[in-house]
């Protein structure tokens, strides 16, 4: 059972008026950036729950049978498809069962529990929580919504193609993010059909490239930590990926790194908050930049549900990166006065001390000398040398501490 | 000199192509936190230089005749008025000075030099700096540009009056914030012609009420620091006041806790970057909650320019506002293993601990015992006191640091 254009219209029809009509908007400054003729971004963090997964979801609950949606569904997720599944479960009085696995972040839970679904913490990571949902459903009757090989689901999300179309039919390509593979295959169904023209690349973490392997018939090789942990799947689906070897010639990768340049950058740039996932598209253009020179080119942001203290630390990464922020190590006599002196020196010369420790125990030096650190906000690199140049000719010889980064910025 | 309606669409004719076409996108869960019938924002912080200035300064760059543009235009800001005037000026071909108080932050210097105006840092304070630039502006012939006593300037703003009327014209109420008036100008302007049942409402932070002063001839009494600097202006303009007292019958003061909620709000439910006074709309439906219930609201989202350091402060002071981030100071003996012990009971309450100070210097505590201090990531202000109760209960009485904030959240 494949999906059709037919289904992501009828699909169009079933939620209309009951998800968010999410904007695409030009980004000028991130094409300037990467030399793409034009960025359009498809704003799916606008959606409700904060990501594309409001749209599979709705219509696979609206196709249920009343004796079905009266006997409820189940899910197993620990993101957006179980605050997509939950909420609009609610919406339409479905009792909802979601099944997370165990250590699952709180603020995941309580958000799904606030949407009136039943949460069930099992299993020791996704496979046992996945096994066990499966077995829940079948004990007790429950409808199983799968996050991405179900036809209605992959329909839902293929209305963000049709959506594009509508606002900006002038694209030369689409760039979507891969986990399992529902929402490149939705959209690459709609807009093949409607633009055969349009060319679909999609993007996978470079941690998790399991649907690349599996349309090379390479051996699954994914694992590790990632900030884009909404598209960390091992196993793509099976329709999904028939999906993807037709409409889909190729799958870029996105390095860590990239993602969360991509994440930093959409906050600064554009003034937008993106989850690790879902600024992949935008990550797969700063790793290949040739790959989109000149091009029209529109990306999902598909969801923004990222931790706040995540979020605030990359932001603050990305300053330490940019050498906006750095830490200097200084050498000082441990006599009075002196740390005024060096805090005048690194004010003369434009910096601005944001914080500073001073600690004598440990540390390699003469009793009478002392280290101190001073994170110190800068204008960029040629600035850190003026400041460490000040400092060394007045007597107090500094070195940047984790300086790679300010030499080679990414 | 005022603003008609002809000019507003003058001015969206010349602006049109050059400017970013910001959407309005629903909030709904905004709308539902707030009690709104729904809620509208207009996204003015995807403009190129991330605020509704562009409009302006590019309707006023355009109407100046070849001569005038040869001599070259000045403006005085440390802000989006800056931005907005050197980017466009330098599309243009116009060459363009900004004028900035001395101590103006590295980074708006930085990203006005990088439209490659010429930034002149001078005087002690806007005040000082706007008589210099007047001055400047003489002595060179150059054009001056006024942030928003322009006529040219407020009929650019207006053109998002034109814009959220023909997207949406389904709305109760706008409401706007107000800095020098421009923006509520152009837009009170444009939407009393065209649909005079819609009400505008105005913000000012409470700290600067200096239209609301002028409008009811009380004396100015404006000062302080503020999160929403955009919209610190002491003298509002002439031109704008007088379309206030005509078209706007009520504005509304937001408060600084409001202000640095609706930020992150902003960020965390609606995945939208706002500076302080980009999000003083928000502010103004969080503090008077009751003036909005039940409506249809648009709220100008009128900047994304906010500091990075500021943006990572304001949600990481808002995990604490919540309760979501909390610090314990523990008593515990000085005995090796107890820290463990310690650590093992938060985490089997399911406090996650994300940072640990360990302190003996300088506490008034017998010399055999110490504190602690743990940074720790809860559920909520219930799960914070099972923590605390659970560490009392194993033997370490402990208190939390800075609860005010937590029993009385915002």
């Amino acid at each position: 059972m494949s999906v059709s254009l037919e289904d992501i219209r009828a699909a169009a029809a079933a939620i209309e008026g009951m998800v968010v009509r999410t904007p695409a908007v030009s980004a000028p400054r991130i094409a300037e950036a990467l030399g793409a003729a034009s960025v359009l971004l498809k704003l799916e963090n606008q959606q409700y729950t904060g990501s594309f997964k409001d749209r599979g979801a709705l219509n696979k609950l609206k196709s249920l049978t009343p004796a079905e949606a009266k006997a409820g569904v189940i899910a197993m997720s620990a993101g957006n498809h179980a605050q997509g599944v939950a909420f609009h479960a609610q919406r339409l009085g479905i009792p909802a069962t979601i099944v997370m696995p165990k250590g699952t972040p709180f603020n995941k839970v309580e958000r799904t529990r606030a949407y009136g679904a039943r949460v069930v913490l099992e299993g020791d990571g996704i496979d046992a929580a996945a096994v066990f949902a499966r077995d829940l459903a079948e004990r007790e009757g429950l409808i199983f919504v799968h996050p991405y090989d179900d036809a209605r689901i992959i329909a839902g999300q293929g209305t963000i193609g049709l959506e594009l179309l509508e606002d900006r039919p002038d694209i030369d390509c689409v760039v979507v993010p891969i986990g399992g593979g529902g929402l490149i295959g939705g959209i690459a169904t709609a807009i093949k059909a409607l633009a055969p023209g349009i060319e679909i690349i999609g993007v996978e973490a470079a941690l998790y490239p399991s649907m690349l392997n599996a349309v090379r018939g390479e051996k699954p090789a994914s694992g590790g930590l990632t900030i884009a942990e909404g598209i960390a799947v091992k196993s793509p689906g099976a329709l999904t990926r028939a999906i993807v070897e037709k409409l889909v010639p190729e799958i870029l990768l996105a390095s860590e790194a990239a993602i969360e340049r991509a994440v930093q950058m959409l906050v600064e740039v554009q003034k937008l908050v993106a989850e690790g996932a879902g600024a992949a598209g935008l990550a797969a253009l700063i790793d290949h930049p040739e790959r989109f020179r000149g091009r029209k080119v529109a990306i999902v942001i598909c969801g923004g549900n990222i931790d706040v203290r995540m979020l605030s630390q990359v932001l603050m990464r990305g300053l330490v990166r940019d050498g906006r922020v750095i830490t200097l190590r200084i050498e000082i006599s441990d006599t009075p006065g002196v740390l005024g002196t060096v805090a005048r020196l690194i004010g003369e010369s434009g910096g601005n001390i944001i914080e500073i420790h001073h600690q004598r125990l440990f540390y390699d030096l003469p009793v009478k000398f002392a280290d101190v650190d001073a994170v110190i906000e800068t204008r960029n690199a040629e600035h850190v040398r003026e400041i460490v140049s000040k400092l060394d000719s007045g007597g107090f010889p500094c070195r940047l501490l984790g300086s790679r980064s300010i030499d080679a910025p990414q």
